[in-house]
């Protein structure tokens, strides 16, 4: 039961010109879903992309890392099996399908990059994804159909567009993402798409994603563990209008953060058992380190994440949470939405228990934690963590 | 529910000559449970401490690290409230207890350490806490009262002691800790005293007790929130014999490491929700640092936690929460118990599923990571995460 998030509607996605979709059923894990996505991209494309910092990483990241410096023609995405913790058996499969799409397609495999979510530590079965290759080439560019494809744990399929218009025309930019647990990213979420049809150097393109995921994709955290799989690419097809002003380019950044929020976002609503959206805003902290290790204390305490779930005002934990990273709380103000509920002394004055309840009780709340010991700021979103989390993880492999 | 943990039996614990203990119930949080303790110490007793390092401690923790310094006559213990985030109003309740317990006994309010452990940011009620002193003045000596009285979400009470024969004659050493959520201690658990009759000087008292709490009570963690409460107490009434030896020294180190090693495993066995008690040995590592590094992460992951809740041989999971620390993962082997399950490439060759099912299965379950990197080890207790660690939480102040 995701918190606030709708299924994207189909018409409300833009298709870019220059990305072919495709997807199909390959049954890698269960017959009968989406689990296989190609995504084509016209000769020319730019691309970027972040992965995961995770030193257990997954075959395809370190292929898709690789070909990366390549002129990348499709991307080949299967759910159901990570091809993580595999050997160098992972890697030759995962070669594997490269070959063969590109056999398909007509370019080198070398310009293929794949990418895989599901289980980890078992073989890919390369062969069934090879086999149904063709059908995902047949198919029309879908981007709802192409977050379907993607999804594990995720009941709510995430993809969100927009258009930017630049002097010279306006742009599209469509993305998709997936991902409910393991989600603690530090390049990137567990897998994010984004393209645009708008013109850049692939320099600028991964100079932009690098900034944009450090403001969506690497602010977010359902339950602190980094994925094996993380991967955000950023296509840039060059169809469409390039940025000509120093203005453009910031619009066109700005599409491209909010697209890449929003999807962020949808991650945290769609977080394994979420039933409540908390954003925790830190500000006049020294440096941004200092208020991200302040954020994620509190969005990756249990006892924190627990309280949210009951819809409790327990203060006390947030504050130790806080008090765990060793900052100084001297000069503390903690806020629940606009409420003021203590500082570093103990309970606001004007706190009252109704205050704090009222605020828990939403599906969307803000902890804002005020350091007043400098000018930095950072903003993390989190989920709660309820009985289905437990569930939800202790049933994935039964 | 706890792992593998009955309540001790009153005949297994053992007197210290020189310490004196009684409980009350002063009604603090529920009428009609033992929630205050007393522990009275004779002259001349030396005392060690370690305390929590969240700077969000609580006002007896700021009471008794400073009165540690003077002779300490009595320690006063009250659950039900932690006497955290209270502020100035918090000290000051604090020190109207000792006032109050230093007026009885004879010595000054400075001999006295104050502790709390329960609800944060609620204000002490010292009125009640001074109301039941005269009762807990009376009672007898009694490890086992005395662990009931300073339980709050614990199951079952946690006393041990040990009788250790030094060449001058034997000691006894007893101890009582509490503690089942908001545990992953910094410098020591939730509450924990230990005493002895050894004579010992109170430095080399401090020195012993800050490398016991290294290998005991700084080992263990239940979900990662370090408490704003967080004590250990060590008191050495010097009524018995004194060790004489470097052996005897050795020996009665030994001793009292086992005492605490045993408390702090209780604690763990009695984690909120665990069904698990799980050794995280991780071997030939850098450095200690390394080694501690990778054992919490996999400790603290929710999903390794909630394999263990499900009895998943879930490597995956444990292999990505290694990999999270970035620590080099190229030469590594994973055990689970006796089983070689995986290396930094994948699966054992050797290993079969039912090896890694029969493991987790089983209540106690011992994760070996072997780095192969240096000559460094560490080893960490902790539990599962259950469907019951969100429920106690949950509800804890409803």
């Amino acid at each position: 039961m995701a918190v606030n998030l709708a299924a994207p509607r189909a018409e409300d996605l833009l298709s870019v010109a220059g990305v072919q979709l495709g997807v199909a059923m390959a049954g890698v894990k269960k017959a009968g879903r989406k689990d296989l996505l190609v995504m084509r991209l016209a000769p020319g494309t730019a691309l970027a992309g972040v992965f995961t910092r995770n030193t257990f990483c997954a075959a395809p990241v370190v292929l898709a890392r690789k070909h990366m410096k390549n002129d990348v023609r499709a991307l080949v995405v299967n759910t159901g099996n990570a091809n993580a913790g595999t050997g160098a058996d992972g890697i030759k499969r995962a070669l594997q399908v490269c070959e063969a799409l590109a056999g398909h397609i007509g370019c080198n495999p070398e310009e293929v990059l794949p990418f895989s979510t599901g289980v980890i530590m078992e073989p890919l079965p390369a062969e069934r994804i090879i086999a149904a290759l063709p059908k995902a080439l047949l198919a029309k560019s879908d981007w709802l159909a192409a977050a379907e494809a993607i999804m594990t744990t995720d009941t709510v399929p995430k993809a969100f567009s927009k258009k930017v218009r630049l002097s010279r025309g306006a742009v599209c930019v469509s993305g998709i993402a997936k991902g409910a647990g393991m989600i603690r990213p530090d390049m990137a979420t567990m897998l994010g798409f984004i393209a645009t049809d708008a013109r850049l150097s692939r320099a600028k393109l991964q100079a932009m994603l690098e900034r944009i995921a450090e403001r969506s994709f690497n602010c977010i955290s359902v339950d602190g563990d980094t994925s094996t799989n993380d991967s955000l690419i950023l296509a840039a097809t060059g169809a469409g209008a390039s940025p000509s002003t120093a203005r453009d380019a910031l619009k066109l950044e700005a599409g491209i953060t909010d697209v890449a929020r929003h999807l962020a976002q949808a991650i945290v609503r769609d977080g394994e058992g979420a039933t409540k959206f908390v954003t925790v805003r830190v500000e006049r902290g020294r440096s941004r380190d200092e208020c991200r290790k302040v954020a994620y204390a509190i969005a990756h305490s249990p006892l924190v994440k627990t309280a949210f779930f009951a819809s409790d005002p327990n203060l006390g934990r947030i504050l130790a949470a806080i008090g765990n990273t060793g900052v100084d709380l001297g000069k503390l103000s903690l806020y629940l939405d606009e409420f003021p509920v203590a500082t570093g002394a103990g309970r606001h004055g004007s706190y009252r228990e109704e205050q704090g309840a009222a605020a828990m009780r939403k599906p969307e709340i803000t902890v804002r934690v005020v350091l007043n010991r400098g000018s930095a700021e950072a903003t993390v979103w989190t989920c709660d963590f309820s009985y289905d989390y437990v569930k939800i993880n202790a049933e994935y492999r039964t």
